[in-house]
């Protein structure tokens, strides 16, 4: 694995990109291609970090990303607008509470670890919340049952639908009761594999893990939300319509995270689609769980059935526990001369973490699976 | 002027950047250096796009950027914390005010035109807002007087020191009463000249007009309003302590927003400083001032002393009102094929605007003059 010229990146976000999208952002940021930067077109002889948002040569970059959007993601047209916001998820979880809270009406969520119950705490300043799950008991190592009827009367249903940290994924999104948006954090899965996102009311996603590059959210809403008549008043810049109603051109975007964003999904697209990505992404995860699930030494955190195909938290808990921490250790050092990069796991969980997003080879998870089995004779 | 390479770019935001910067930017896309991507360093083998915020390649852009700050822009250290937020100056119209509100005190602003009164309309959301003087009845051509001792009791102050629309500029930042935080948005002439920025309790600047690219602003705040026990609760996102006390990587930054500030702040460094812009950015101004005044058919928008050295808005109004938009369509139109691009002024004043920001050239400035001589002896 060490012959290739780059070293494979696990980092858990912001994370590996294509070489190509990374090739022609370049060129961008020197020169910016007529038509959305389309190859072979002319170059405009300006930066895309250069030109008006307002103008064509941008205009085409924005409206080719949210065209892409629809048609890679699967978030139909007709049903749901998509918006490119500032920020992060972060961002998103004032947002979602700012436009969606009502009066008099709890908000529900599920708690799958630090990503939701982030957005739990942000929720609390706007109301009442009601947590409906919870897999906190066992390390978050599962995605909680719940009895979506429960949720019947809230503002709004939020779930996580991958948890970096933990390592779950959602299978299926749920249908939440009649008359109560279901909202999701799909920041570190969208675009893995095909999801039924037209189930969500509201749906988000950083783009920095799957999406392209930091300080961009995508943003889809169902279009009945945009300018509800019941939502409460606040602060324009924080309201999904003062965004939706400018085309996400209310205030300047960012326009090279835009740009990255279409290169992304041209490539996804290139390559098959979110089927394809499924087939790739499958093939990695399963080749990981296959050796984690074989090891005495590694261990998956994540039940069976709860898997994430994106991000794989491991533990040496097959270690006697006074040597864990000092050969988890000297497996990450290792790893790292050996040019796997970001294996290091969250401190919530410690020992590893695999995330291996679209543009992660599967080179990538046959060179590691093999390095941990080796490494494992010889422990 | 069509002799060089690239068209002279009067881009009123995102706007011009220096060309060295755009090639070193473009280089840490396909593969970032070590040392904060210092020349000469050896390359990561990475994107700074793909890899942690929390790892040391991107902490060395990070904390460079904002040591730059700190010294290139006059900013102390020991009195004034920088902040790396996402979005622009719109979303500090919101954040401002949730900070620094206070029951029961009013804010305070001047209105100086479209920014300051989208400032104004979010800070309603919030309280009491006293308008201490506005130039909307002469189209904002000057900055208003102002007895700031008007502005007692306020929770804080508010003024938009540079107005890109309308073309003036602060001569001065003012005192504001004992006990009112000063908050200035600067966007637009950040770095552009010495300033006492230090006067200002809380500043920012969206960072697309002198300070690289958008999705980025860049805050800066006294120290002891950071965790000021009288603030408002407020979701956390939305707290200035919230970013402060996690030094701007409470969520992921705009990475990408960041290695180009840092990229600019150096060049101005290497160029002499705020103090060397000053003189340019005196010299463009003045040439394009003085063609202005002694004109017959061009003519400045902004009054003498009132002026901005930076976005300089003007009209064809010496020509007979019958004909003034089809010359002005001419004017542009002409001016367009010879590489003058982003010359169309904002609807609300309408006519033209040059946008001459630090990198753009003083040959700029004379090409454009010498070009306006020309066409008024033809007109």
């Amino acid at each position: 694995m060490a012959d290739t010229t780059r070293p494979f990146n696990f980092s858990a976000g912001p994370a590996i990109l294509p070489q190509e999208v990374l090739e022609r952002a370049a060129e961008a940021v020197t020169a910016l291609r007529l038509g959305g930067h389309q190859p072979d077109a002319p170059s405009i002889g300006l930066s895309l970090l250069e030109v008006s948002h307002r103008g064509g040569p941008y205009q085409a970059v924005h409206d080719r990303a949210i065209e892409l959007a629809h048609s890679v993601l699967n978030i139909p047209e007709d049903t749901h607008q998509i918006l490119l916001l500032p920020g992060g998820a972060s961002m998103q979880f004032v947002m979602v509470p700012t436009n969606l809270s009502r009066p008099g009406r709890p908000a529900s969520f599920v708690d799958t670890g630090a990503w939701s119950s982030k957005a739990i705490a942000e929720a609390r300043h706007f109301g009442e919340v009601r947590v409906l799950g919870s897999s906190s008991d066992s390390k978050f190592d599962h995605i909680p049952p719940v009895n979506w009827a429960d949720a019947a009367g809230s503002s709004f249903l939020h779930i996580t639908t991958n948890n970096t940290i933990y390592g779950t994924e959602y299978e299926d999104l749920p249908h939440a009761p009649e008359g109560v948006p279901l909202v999701v954090d799909a920041s570190s899965h969208i675009g893995s594999r095909p999801m039924a996102l037209e189930r969500a009311a509201l749906g988000y996603a950083g783009a920095q893990k799957n999406l392209g590059c930091s300080g961009l959210c995508l943003v889809f809403l169902r279009r009945d939300l945009i300018d509800d008549p019941e939502a409460p008043a606040s602060p324009k810049f924080l309201k999904y319509a003062t965004h939706a109603n400018a085309n996400s051109l209310f205030n300047t975007p960012n326009s090279f995270g835009v740009l990255v964003l279409k290169l992304v999904l041209e490539w996804i697209e290139a390559r098959g689609g979110v089927e394809a990505m499924a087939r790739l992404n499958n093939e990695k995860s399963e080749l990981l769980y296959e050796t984690l699930d074989n090891s005495s030494l590694f261990a998956a955190h994540a039940r069976a059935g709860h898997r994430s195909r994106m991000t794989i938290p491991f533990t040496l808990n097959g270690a006697p526990e006074a040597e864990r921490d000092a050969l988890t250790a000297r497996f990450l050092t290792e790893a790292n001369d050996l040019g796997f990069q970001g294996l290091k796991g969250h401190r919530s969980v410690g020992g590893c973490r695999a995330s291996m997003y679209n543009a992660f080879p599967v080179e990538g998870a046959r060179a590691l699976t093999s390095f941990m089995r080796e490494f494992e004779r010889r422990a």
